[in-house]
């Protein structure tokens, strides 16, 4: 297809929900004016299947690009998630195995899929770092390292909190912006996209393909979601709104964000406009928040249904119109046992505070004896917190 | 042949200009008591093919080990070298090709010869880095990185230094003691020998070791030998008393020597006791060294006929009974372009300041002025210093 080089449509794409353009906006703009093809990627880290709604947003954003006829690729960080991206990590990760990653990636190409074109004539590419960065010997690695100086890479935020809470860094972290930079060397891209707290990484790529083409590698840095109390809103912090969660649990998260968190998410995930985002009241937002991000990855109908059941359940008060149900055999439980057992809580301990919390029903009645031993009826109903609810059968 | 465990020979390899031992010494001793054979190795770094007295104070070293029945292993950093050892570097090395390391080594295997037994019943080895470092992936160096911390690598003195100094560290600087802590773990070494400025890098092969292996390398340091300033001399420094020098050339640099440089050069290259070095005047400690090290790389009739040629010319003062010779064609030739001419100064500014500071002597008369004009006539001799003649044929 065709580059489209309408300026006002260029404009949108560079400022809307944009952090910063390295090495600034004109340059980036103009030569998306010229008409030339831009190859750029973004790059996910397959630590696990889960998505979120910042990751939505870069989703959003590679597909503007596309839609003005670029070519968008999706890369798969199957090598660098072996090493562990150590942004904000204060612990060492888990390894994964390369099955691992191809599985968790499916998901990510599915759900992408609902907002990126993989078809067509302009289509996304799904790429695996692994791919290039298998075939890097020690001796290239040596060449590699000699752009970059310990000085450098030390100065990386996390790296400087760690020294200052005499917490170890691993070598092997080190090596991460490393690979990472030569992820923009290797796919020979002209423009990489991610949240602004990756620019210390994408600044290394920009370096990289400085020094061995000669050449500019773009980046443009999202703003991240905030979570309630202003933290960026991602995997690591535990706080993030998982769109790979069943719709109905989608709606209830977003129904029930702050709303102070509302119009970020709203600029970052949807085609409305501020100012469209801004008459909204804070309910309406939240509804029609969730109604279009349910929509784009679920379709039209299931958002309906989601709206529905929210409604039965939150509003009315009613018991959802699905229940999970467990089979139980004994005549009496203890209550934390039977918490464990229908797998609403993962643990004795945590069902105890559950319990204390108030935040269990049974048979519509709260329960806050830890002690108490449940008699087991068929179609009784076991509630946790607002949305969680099981019934034995 | 059989490990021998004479606890006074074990002692006599394990004192005799030793610097420290690690773990400890009693450990050390211990596993020699044993009699089961240890492994020990040095690496040496290809830069150059010049060895210096420091170098054969190590062959002296593993030579003791050998004589004891220990299997020893002269290991030439053909792989690190293209990093280039950091240790107390201020600038970046020029990188080696694969052919100009096996040329410089071959030389090292020719000197080390003369003191390591590298044929008989228990023949030192030859093995090159290059062989298992080459195989080493980007994914392996994962692995082995992981087990250094950043902090650990930093604090390493010259690091620390460079730091202090506002000195670029390159990245691909940090990954040299990775590299050699690898070699003992490829090599399955039980000890490694070194001078005791590399102390840091040995304790991370011994981390490595431990890590990969669950098993304790041993290693032991040398004393360094100090120059007049009481530097520590070697090659980087510049003030190294060449071995692959002419034996002349050798013998010279060892008779002016500081006297305060001899007694540890003398307990590092030779068999002498401290008592026996002690007993000697320096000028008899000098003769006795250039003698006993000569003998060793050149044989005892060289070492009679340099000492013959010193006294003749350092002593007589008369002419080297071998002067090379040039043949110049013009009549008279400025005072600067025959220094040049006949290489006896590197450059007209070199040879400019020679002239000067009245180091040079042509037909026996000392020249100060160097705008004059030489008449050149056959026979004439040129000399430069103490030592250095040129003869015009």
């Amino acid at each position: 297809m065709a580059v489209i080089t309408d300026p006002k449509k260029i404009e949108q794409v560079l400022r809307k929900n944009v952090d910063a353009v390295y090495p600034d906006f004109d340059s980036l703009k103009k030569r998306m004016m010229t008409g030339k093809r831009i190859r750029l990627y973004c790059g996910f880290d397959p630590s696990s299947p889960f998505l979120h709604l910042g990751n939505m947003a870069i989703f959003k954003k590679m597909a503007e690009f596309q839609s003005l006829g670029h070519e968008v690729i999706m890369l798969i960080g199957d090598f660098t998630g072996m090493i562990g991206d150590p942004t904000d990590k204060k612990a060492a990760r888990k390894k994964l195995t390369r099955e691992g990653v191809v599985k968790n990636s499916k998901n990510y190409k599915d759900i992408a899929g609902k907002i990126l074109n993989f078809k067509g004539s302009n289509p996304a590419k799904v790429l695996y770092n692994s791919k290039w960065l298998d075939k890097i010997s020690f001796k290239d690695l040596i060449d590699l390292a000699s752009n970059f100086t310990v000085q450098q890479v030390i100065a990386r935020d996390m790296f400087q909190e760690r020294i200052k809470d005499q917490k170890p860094i691993y070598l092997h972290e080190f090596l991460y912006p490393l690979a990472q930079a030569y992820d923009s060397v290797a796919m020979d891209v002209d423009l990489e996209i991610g949240g602004s707290d990756q620019i210390f990484i994408m600044l290394c790529g920009r370096d990289l393909v400085k020094a061995l083409k000669n050449s500019e590698k773009f980046f443009l840095s999202l703003m991240l979601l905030p979570d309630e109390s202003g933290k960026k809103m991602g995997k690591t912090e535990g706080n993030a709104i998982s769109i790979t969660d069943q719709p109905d649990e989608l709606r209830r998260k977003i129904m029930l964000m702050e709303d102070s968190a509302i119009n970020p998410v709203f600029n970052a995930c949807t085609d409305a406009s501020l100012e469209e985002i801004k008459s909204l009241d804070p309910i309406g937002a939240k509804e029609k928040l969730a109604d279009t991000i349910i929509s784009m990855i679920y379709g039209k109908d299931r958002a309906e249904k989601t709206k529905k059941e929210f409604n039965r359940v939150f509003i009315e008060k009613k018991l959802p119109s699905e229940i999970a149900t467990v089979k139980i055999e004994a005549e009496s439980l203890n209550i934390l046992d039977l918490l464990v057992r229908t797998r609403l809580a993962p643990n004795k301990s945590e069902a105890k505070r559950l319990v204390l919390q108030k935040g269990v029903k049974i048979g519509e009645v709260i329960q806050d004896d830890w002690k108490k031993n449940i008699e087991i009826k068929k179609g009784l109903v076991i509630q946790v917190g607002k949305g969680k609810f099981v019934k034995v059968i």
